[in-house]
């Protein structure tokens, strides 16, 4: 049969967004993997059967440039029309990486801003300016603990949290283990956390928002959002890799919840585990993190459990707060493994416009959680 | 403040289920790794500040053996308490692999299978033995070809599915990259391929299922599986890494759509990109595909346009057919640039239970296209 498409001029605006890949392998192999990604990421289909006219004019990917880096790295610029996005980020996603994450030595450095993306996602509600009018708080890094071990009931972690809130922490999260095990149900969790960080706000006219984690099963997502909101809780913790990443959209684009959401890295790990393959710290934990609307995105810290460099870090730190079309600024939220002493050193490298994410760290200095934090809250003035 | 925890022990059943581990480094560097893995993936928290008790003796994963497979390569196997997966498929994968992912050296061999499992996630409802019923295709592997390329309109991929129908073909998956693109949108698309299927079904007797992708914005998935159903569509497609892996749960346990689930992998990529990281493509393609519902698992084979190896592809097979719990053999779904001619190679690697993904490789032969299938059938008989 004849592939033809007769209509297919109508419907392409010919405006196309940008995407840089990092490539691997000799000049020849870099232009080999360039022409095979405009063609896999886009028809699938074996170039030479796709007639001349307006798939191969427009559908098909096109290299913009080439250039080597360095030995054997090479960076191409490639460019989609934008109707093959489909104005939706799951499509968005497929086409920029969804075939070709299985192929090895292609990793996306950067991903470049297009108004149809403004169109696609609203992005980040609040970001960096909203937060800080919610928390009150200007001119310094903002403080972040989680209440935790798993194990401990809603009434132990909420005398946690109240002991954080009268401490004046900015944000409270859920570990992101917390979910709704017989020993702590999700319902009975977020109802007296939500109680106890609006009383101890109450009490000491800190400004609060604790953050439940809401990455449970698909078709509980917004019910849990819902039920997080009713009970005030001021935000919203949730795992993109798990739950989707545009599942995340979907529930901060929500008007009805309307609530700063945070981003946590579980399961997202091997997007960057390989500096060959995968997405790049400033494109993931930065660009598709604000896309989906994310006003803070949760990452391991250099120096900690982890093993990101501090270069990565600074990366993705760029990749929250660079200009990136009309998204808002979002939260770097380092975490994992950093201890209080550290934040006068971690200032200095990430400036005022960091949310610092500390869990068991703030248990060790004392078992006085708001004196510890109060400590905390001293040393990143 | 004390973590006092008087109730955790009536929660816990003392029931666990193992995973197993791949670690890289010296046999002192894979036990710490295998401490590290226990406490990272439950309490997350200074395991010296977790005091004595149920925390400590039911929480923290166990490290039930480690043993070196090879040099500066061990593998570990580790125990969890079943009640902290919670029931959920979400906080299940943030168990077994949420912060881990994102430490080098640390893969998911292998998943030991549970009872509880089959609580939290009913697993395939038709696979391997019921789509053969409702393909009336015994004895043989089955044949799966796609629509595409992106640019077509909704007429030309409805005719043809058509002619890939009339030629007796046992399934037409969607092309991964088709969504609601403005030049051919999801509805017009569904609905006209599914009649021509239908109506192609009627006339020559063919059981073909046509399968959609549904991989839309989070919030209209299960509407597009509904419209989708309504239409006659007899299966559907749908990528876990893009929608979340519950959401394919989610689809597949829904009794109003209760119809085969084909899961796709793109974006899923990174999570075998590196022997030493991720997860391993047994538990990935097989097990967790199992778990969460898909009848079938698509992945690139061998020899192809992508480079899993025939040792993984034949992994693939096994982690979709062996016994595990009570989930059903679900059809391992090689594809990616497979070619009509290599299906009689194909047969004697695969055996019978296989279904085969032929894309490009069915328009090459000739613009016959319900010819190439007949051809394509005989070489599988």
């Amino acid at each position: 049969m004849e592939l033809h498409t007769p209509e297919l001029e109508k419907f392409i605006s010919k405006e196309r967004f940008q995407v840089l890949y990092r490539l691997t392998g000799s000049k020849d192999e870099a232009f080999e993997k360039a022409q095979d990604i405009i063609i896999e990421q886009t028809v699938e289909f074996p170039a030479d059967l796709v007639p001349k006219g307006a798939i191969r004019d427009h559908i098909f990917g096109k290299v913009i440039d080439i250039k080597e880096v360095s030995e054997n790295i090479h960076e191409a610029l490639i460019s989609y029309a934008i109707e093959t996005a489909g104005g939706e980020i799951p499509q968005f996603l497929t086409l920029i990486f969804g075939n070709i994450s299985i192929k090895p030595g292609i990793k996306i450095l950067r991903i470049g801003s297009h108004p149809f993306m403004e169109k696609m996602c609203r992005g980040p509600r609040f970001g960096i300016d909203g937060i800080r009018k919610l928390t009150d708080s200007f001119d310094r890094p903002l403080l972040c603990g989680a209440i935790k071990p798993m194990g401990l009931d809603a009434l132990t972690l909420a005398e946690m949290a109240y002991q954080f809130t009268i401490g004046g922490i900015d944000m409270i999260k859920d570990d992101h283990g917390l979910a709704d095990q017989p020993f702590c149900r999700f319902k009975e969790r977020v109802r007296q956390v939500s109680d106890a960080v609006n009383d101890a706000n109450a009490k000491s006219g800190s400004k609060t928002l604790y953050a439940p984690s809401i990455s449970g099963p698909a078709d509980e997502i917004l019910e849990r959002a819902e039920f997080a909101k009713e009970c005030g809780a001021g935000a919203l913790l949730i795992a993109p890799a798990i739950t989707g990443f545009d599942t995340v959209r979907s529930i901060a684009e929500n008007d009805r919840i309307s609530l700063p959401v945070i981003a946590h890295p579980a399961f997202m790990g091997s997007f960057t585990v390989s500096p060959d393959s995968g997405i790049s710290h400033y494109a993931l934990y930065g660009t598709i993190m604000r896309m989906i609307g994310a006003d803070g995105s949760v990452y391991p810290n250099f120096g900690g459990r982890f093993s990101f460099s501090k270069e990565e870090c600074s990366d993705i730190q760029k990749g929250c707060t660079d200009e990136f079309g009309g998204f808002r600024s979002i939260f770097p939220m380092p975490g994992g493994g950093m201890s209080v002493e550290r934040v006068p050193e971690l200032k200095r490298m990430y400036g005022n416009d960091v949310m610092f994410l500390i869990g068991g760290g703030l248990f060790r200095r004392s078992s006085d959680l708001a004196g510890n934090v109060k400590y905390f809250r001293e040393l990143s003035q």
